[in-house]
């Protein structure tokens, strides 16, 4: 326990992923051969939409995640492989039917490719590589490991309609916000990490602590993310900022300032929520509030909450190849935000 | 032989298909079940739409196609009830995201689900369908059925693309159309036929002969579609005629009336396809120019070949269980559109 608070203190944001990136390179790098392999076809938008993706931006933390995860116990073939691959595709095919769920203008500071190639392109390409993933995960040849991936499938498009029928719902409470972003982001984090395990030949107890661990971390990711739509902590007001706001999603800031911001700045609110056109005053103005009411320090600080207990998850498998970089990876999860 | 055709000739539409129904009605009955007990979910949007598309409407001909295959053989559990409730979901959930590329404003005589619902939610629902398909197919454990079905899935998105990126392409030829209607619509006729197949314990010549058999019926029932998409063979010009004009769709149809109509009717054709605003007379006016120029006919007559062809690749099965429901069906298929 000591130890491992120790290691994450005298962490800063950058060397961390950097460690992952190098402790995981070889192996991410067959991944990447692997992505590029899959996205092949003579129909041109097919690799097109998919490598605009794929090959620029994103910093792959998911596929890394099954990766470092096998890579603590000793994984006999290729399987981790395949995973990390299915997981990557998994994780794109979700971009690009959220951008056209979300109507959004950008992805990854570039334009979002329904907005190049159209909605109905994103919509296709997404299929075609869901489809791809799950042809990769049936040639892993896991029934176990299939299981879930295939679980968690439905479970992010379950949990993506619970946000869309809930967008501008003022009723909306905070039980329910938990439960979309389990289900549409810590769903996947828990699987990469699960079947990283498995791949890896870990033991029962080593899988569960493993799959504890991407849950953790994936609920602290998307707090961190939705304070970040407002700005994070430094209040910095960059591109995309105010999308959810727009949109209408009923996130942890919104929902804690509905609750404890003056009357007068909860009313503000509850008028620009869902307004496509709040302009860059608006979600600036908005972004004060919930910096003024303490609601982005209360995300962050439950963010902070759950990274502690994904740290808390693994420390059993401290000592194990890469168990410091995954402790630490929980710590960069949140400071993301500051 | 000789008795196949004598069989087929005796038959008229309606009879043929409740013959399909009375001969899977039990097992179709568990299959109902599980779809109805996959679609549940506290997320009221879910059951919902998916109940809208799958309760109503529908002839639930690939899963009955899945159970005829397995119930030629002895199926030994109920994993053909399984595939055959998954080929449903992937079928329901292409419906979905079609209705979004094509901006389809009905479906099976009905609004479109984006009509009631939107876009977000059809693409959502749809994604969860296809995730509850994969579970259903990773439950009934067997790694061979999940490739064909997972294979099938990019397949038809990848078709989807390719007839996306060549709408309104006019240098389309008949190869690529086929290439087109074999992916976006046969692959899931044969894999249906193969997992039935399978699940029934069917031997490879046997498995390999109701493949062979779906994939011939699909792009004989595509062929079709697509003439019937201009009033068949009759002309009857009812609901949604037209659609495949208005969205640019270069089907046989429209391929061989190009090349093979007088000069100013193909300038018309070319005119007015990919206009969204076509109206009914443009539409008539190009029905009447495909039925003149020998188009329709010359549409179902390769779905003709297709039919035959399907017919002919159950011969070494004949006199096995429902094999002349089978075989008839191929008819049923083509007579569609007179």
């Amino acid at each position: 326990m000591t130890t491992i608070e120790a290691t994450a203190e005298q962490v800063n944001t950058q060397p961390v992923v950097e460690q992952l990136i190098a402790h995981t390179s070889s192996e991410m790098e067959a991944v990447n051969e692997l992505l590029l392999s899959r996205i092949t076809s003579h129909v041109e938008m097919v690799p097109e939409i998919a490598n605009y993706l794929i090959s620029a931006g994103g910093k792959r933390l998911r596929p890394m995640l099954t990766i470092a995860a096998a890579m603590m116990f000793e994984p006999k073939n290729s399987q981790h492989i395949s995973y990390a691959a299915a997981v990557e595709f998994m994780h794109t095919a979700t971009l690009l039917h959220d951008d056209v769920v979300d109507e959004s203008d950008k992805r990854r500071g570039r334009f979002a490719p329904r907005k190049i190639w159209g909605n109905a392109a994103s919509v296709l390409v997404g299929d075609f590589l869901l489809g791809q993933a799950f042809m990769m995960m049936v040639e892993a040849g896991d029934l176990g490991a299939l299981h879930v991936l295939s679980r968690s499938a439905a479970i992010i498009a379950e949990g993506e309609v619970f946000q869309l029928s809930k967008a501008n719902d003022l009723n909306t409470n905070v039980d329910e916000y938990f439960e979309v972003i389990k289900a549409k982001t810590a769903a996947l984090f828990e699987a990469a990490t699960e079947v990283g395990a498995m791949a890896g030949g870990a033991n029962d107890a080593q899988r569960e602590a493993l799959k504890a661990y991407g849950a953790e971390l994936g609920i602290a990711f998307q707090l961190v993310d939705d304070a970040l739509d407002y700005g994070g902590l430094s209040g910095t007001i960059g591109k995309n900022i105010g999308d959810d706001l727009r949109e209408g999603k009923m996130t942890l800031p919104i929902l804690h300032a509905l609750k404890h911001a003056p009357e007068q700045d909860a009313q503000f609110i509850r008028e620009h929520l869902g307004k496509v056109d709040a302009d860059e005053a608006i979600v600036s103005r908005v972004a004060q509030i919930l910096q003024t009411c303490g609601a982005l320090k209360a995300t962050i600080d439950r963010a902070l909450d759950h990274a502690a207990r994904a740290k808390s998850a693994l420390e059993p498998l401290a000592g194990l190849n890469g168990a410091d970089i995954l402790i630490e990876i929980a710590d960069y999860c949140v400071e993301r935000a500051s």
